[in-house]
């Protein structure tokens, strides 16, 4: 029995007829914007290289922990996902049988954001015009497969048909940026730049970090085994990371904690620290410190910084052992912003020049934290909503939460923060139509006036990511 | 003058027209379906003895917290309302006037769920056509004492026509089931089960905890002074109450907190606290500990774990002394998962063979906390929206805010939780409407087909709870 | 380009016609009931001198943290909007100037109930027609200018118009009221009162403390530097400000912390904290012991209490270094009600003669401790959506997260909370309207009949607040 796949074009719009027809409206004006997608994790080989994808279940599940994790959950093992082994043991390589194995697991992400998004890759991205089913799998496998090999569902003629003006990758102080090279050389003209993600080099609890600095100061010249050597080394990547088109820094801790240590009390934790010699709390302050060395780099460089803290990283201890990091076992924690951010905020809060854009897996900072330091704090502003609130209801509480009192100014569009290269047309497309359904509430209930709602959905879309993230 | 008393056959479905018929149509499947109560505190004797339930007053008001909590908040003393007190003090016995006082204050239940469940007991389940006011109040209590009295007004005629599957209580390892035993002889054919609680027993700030300890150690014949043949008597319980019907565990803890000490530490912890030289920090330790001995015990037995932390219990102190345990005055307060649950989870948190349900006081774990660990880990659900959530706008919070991470099949159903055994009807209709209502809301705003929705619902209402609790 | 400023009659109500409908008929019946304002911060000095309102600046902008936080987020100088320095230092002076650069950036307030008091205050209380934007603001300078020297839109003259029947401001005990003595004394018959609000003198924290306390002394002759004579001066200024017409006190403590210590203690910490000895602890110690205290001398005196906790004042360093207090920079910190009231309500909570309002800026709280414990204790009521939540969403939230669990009648109608005299009207009208959907939606899904809801109406706009603070 076959089940038609097509999209409703009202979608994510409220059901209310006044409403539903302002959202209309408003979405008819903006949904052909330009895509500016200043943060994410695609690939750069990608578009360096331009080779078609590999098999259905290659492309979508087995990189995907948002999809493979809640098969987990539901006693999936990721063997049979093909999700590959640390130690190199054996796993599920035939694609058709991982395909069929989530074809039948596929009713779990109801009501899910990845559900939407898969759909939208599915029908509207790859011309697929049945549901994925445990009876349509094989199908759908099939045509999907032979699909990717075709030309324009390469790299970079996807790229080109997203409408995509500029797309960030993120990589680490350590990374040669070869791609990034090859991309800017060759005759395509698709905007990638990279961003720049110190965690390896200034987090003590990242696996290998003395290795690490280490390794920046062979990339360097510069001695990192000392404090200042070690600032220095992070300056000089930087800059070529900003000549390699980078304009933002990202910051993902575990908590908002800053601080802001005197030049000698600085040494001598940097020193413990990379000796091994540092506490839990050692490595904590170490982190903190380094938010602030960055801001202040930021005011020299004009690099925009990105916090994105509050994930406990690899919660599963024995998935982590088996499987490494980003199995979709990173678990959300409270995050305070308030005391956290005071000691940076005593020292550059008040910078015009500087630009720092907080992020939040704890939503209820949103009204309580973020709003009130971002409608006051002029390098403050606040990202989308992120990772597990990158959903409708996510993206309505957040709007809800946050516009009464900063504003939507001090917000700064939509970041897709994706792995999932075919995926980035269906998140952009539900932010612009949950912002275009929030409006409509707004126009509906006699809260702003419909001419100046487009205004501001043209805003959200495309001018404030622009601006926020100097683009 | 009298008021008409007429549940409205829309009530709880959204006000909008598209979705208020896509709700109508999805409730109209799923409203006849079965009572499946997994977890609740009705009193095994009812179903025992099959007594008439005494009048209004001792039926609704007298041991329902939820209501003289409320009246006890605007300043009615509890005494006037006939609850007992420790000291066997004199109260009102008079249960016309306890129903007046009532009656004079059921004005502060607008907008309440109890306001529903009481409206519903009334004119559903006992055929009361008029509302309750001081003016009603006495023609209400004679109707109703006069209809208690009849012979389908009796617990076991109730259980049948409210059409319940199964009803678990819930009770002490020293209980001796007797009432069990007795409904399981009999020739009626209702399905009453237990289920194992045995916080009286893990915990030591339970009151009488070294008594209760020792009296399990008679019961058991094992030498409960040692951690051994502690273990060992628990574990014989929780196979008696296993085999007197029950499929799960309930564990009501202050905090999530779980702990995974060796033996040797085990054992001199639990002699501390026996002893009574346990601090705070030693009493938090045990019942930590105590979670993870019970998990460790549910992979043998295979029973269900619920975990419901959370609830900081007796917090008037006042009110206490006077009157016990169970009078309205538990509150709820921040609970941790993500570190709390780490220790047990580190240990068994990729059986396939265990199940725990987590329930929570604190709403803001809903997306935060709780759908990041089920939508993760295969050992781990989400227990239904509970106690102060069990409520219209508390499962529309909870649906919202769970299912985008976590999905619906990372949920359990519904539980009513109650001691009110005519509220049962009310309570699971309720889910059922609101459920169908935020199901309504996916499909009109196109983020679920109407076929899918259809499926969920008889999920929610029946298919997840039969699995999630093996019944 | 002239764009018409007309407030639309159903704004804040649901867009769907049934609800909207019903909200319209419950506003009908409660929009002109009188504003009781029990707790506001406008100047006293304004109704008892009654001299026309300065600028259009000094009138709207230079006080009002709201406007001047949000530009300062954006890049505005302070000193560009007037705001005046500590060291005296050069601000812009020139009202039409900052009222053009206002304009400018008055598309930052979309979305924001700035914006909706802003534009009530041009349009129903001033008259004006026309929208602010760059190209109108000199024009609406002239005319606001013009207007504000009408002998109708002096102090009392608006008072009077807007309908108000009592307005409390809130004065220091140091205070010694002149003008309210001034304003009683007068042949004008608003009611202006003043509520007591001793956290200068309370606070070790506090500027001048020390000071304070002895200034408290020589006002009332006790010797305040025992903790006896401390107390009894306390005393003595409530007894003062009773009998200028305070019903209540009111308390702005950065956390919700009690304390219960004896006597003997007391002293000793009110010593250390006296001569500058005492730790942060020590100050959070003394000010959890003040509030019980007060608790226990507004048994006596039956003032009633306002608690309003958890702001951490003056978080910008910078900022209040340059121009001190108030300056927007007071940002919301997590709250623990459950926890940090025990002591206090160990003692005194089921008094019937004392009331306790709890405010909050942490929204979590509403459901998980407020609503649980004021549906309990029978001395606590919760007060309406404070600062940041004074808004149509937040008002929302406040009800859908406190009704079910404690009621209408535990929560005590609406706080302007104001120092912008011209944003009254319109703060109440938001309530008003927000409170009538929020029960249009209850009856529209067949929660309440329309008949109660509008009893319910009328308690919230008028009945609770004359009632809770004994108006």
């Amino acid at each position: 029995m076959t089940k038609p796949l097509q999209l409703h074009e009202d979608r994510l719009f409220p059901a209310e007829a006044s409403q539903r027809g302002v959202a209309r409206r408003l979405y008819a004006e903006i949904k052909d914007l330009p895509i500016v997608s200043p943060h994410g994790h695609t690939d750069p080989a990608w578009f360096a290289e331009d080779q078609p994808f590999g098999n259905p279940a290659e492309l979508f599940i087995i990189p995907d922990h948002y999809l493979f994790r809640m098969l987990y959950s539901q006693g999936v093992d990721l063997e049979d996902l093909g999700v590959p082994r640390r130690d190199g043991g054996p796993v599920e390589r035939d694609g058709r049988r991982i395909w069929r194995r989530f074809a039948e697991h596929y009713h779990l992400f109801r009501g899910t954001p990845s559900r939407l998004w898969f759909d939208h890759a599915l029908s509207v991205v790859l011309g697929i015009d049945e549901q994925l089913t445990p009876e349509s799998a094989d199908r759908l496998y099939d045509r999907l497969s032979e699909r990717l090999q075709q030309s324009d569902a390469r790299p970079r003629a996807l790229f080109d048909r997203f409408n995509i003006e500029v797309l960030a990758t993120t990589e680490s102080p350590l990374d040669d940026l070869a791609h990034h090279k090859v991309i800017r050389d060759s005759n395509w003209d698709g905007r990638v730049i990279t961003a720049f993600r110190p965690d390896p080099v200034v987090d003590p609890d990242f696996e290998g970090f003395r290795g690490n600095v280490e390794e920046l100061g062979k990339l360097t010249g510069e001695d990192t085994a000392g404090w200042d050597g070690y600032l220095a080394a992070q300056r000089q990547r930087r800059a070529f990371f900003s000549e390699m088109g980078a304009t933002s820094s990202d910051h993902g801790h575990p908590s908002a904690a800053t601080a802001d240590l005197d030049p000698g009390a600085c040494r001598t934790l940097f020193a413990k620290c990379l000796a091994g010699d540092g506490s839990p709390e050692d490595h904590e302050l170490f982190r903190a410190q380094m938010l602030t060395e960055m801001a202040r780099m930021s005011l020299d460089d004009g690099l925009v910084m990105q916090i994105h803290p509050g994930s406990l990283r690899n919660h599963n201890a024995g998935l982590f052992e088996r499987f490494g990091r980003d199995k979709g076992a990173d678990i959300p924690t409270r995050t305070d912003y308030v005391a956290g951010l005071k000691p940076l905020l005593d020292r550059f809060g008040n910078e015009k020049a500087l630009s720092v854009i907080l992020f939040t897996l704890d939503e209820t900072s949103y009204s309580r934290e973020l709003a009130p330091l971002a409608g006051h704090y002029p390098i403050l502003k606040v990202g989308p909503a992120w990772w597990f609130y990158d959903s409708p209801e996510g993206m309505l509480r957040y709007r809800r939460a946050l516009t009464e009192t900063a504003g939507f100014y001090n917000t700064v569009g939509f970041n897709d923060d994706t792995r999932a290269f075919l995926s980035i047309p269906a998140r952009h497309d539900v932010a612009r139509r949950v912002d275009c359904a929030y409006l409509a509430e707004l126009v509906c209930t006699h809260r702003l006036g419909e001419d100046e709602a487009l205004e501001v959905a043209h805003d959200l879309t495309y001018r404030l990511v622009k601006q926020a993230y100097k683009l």
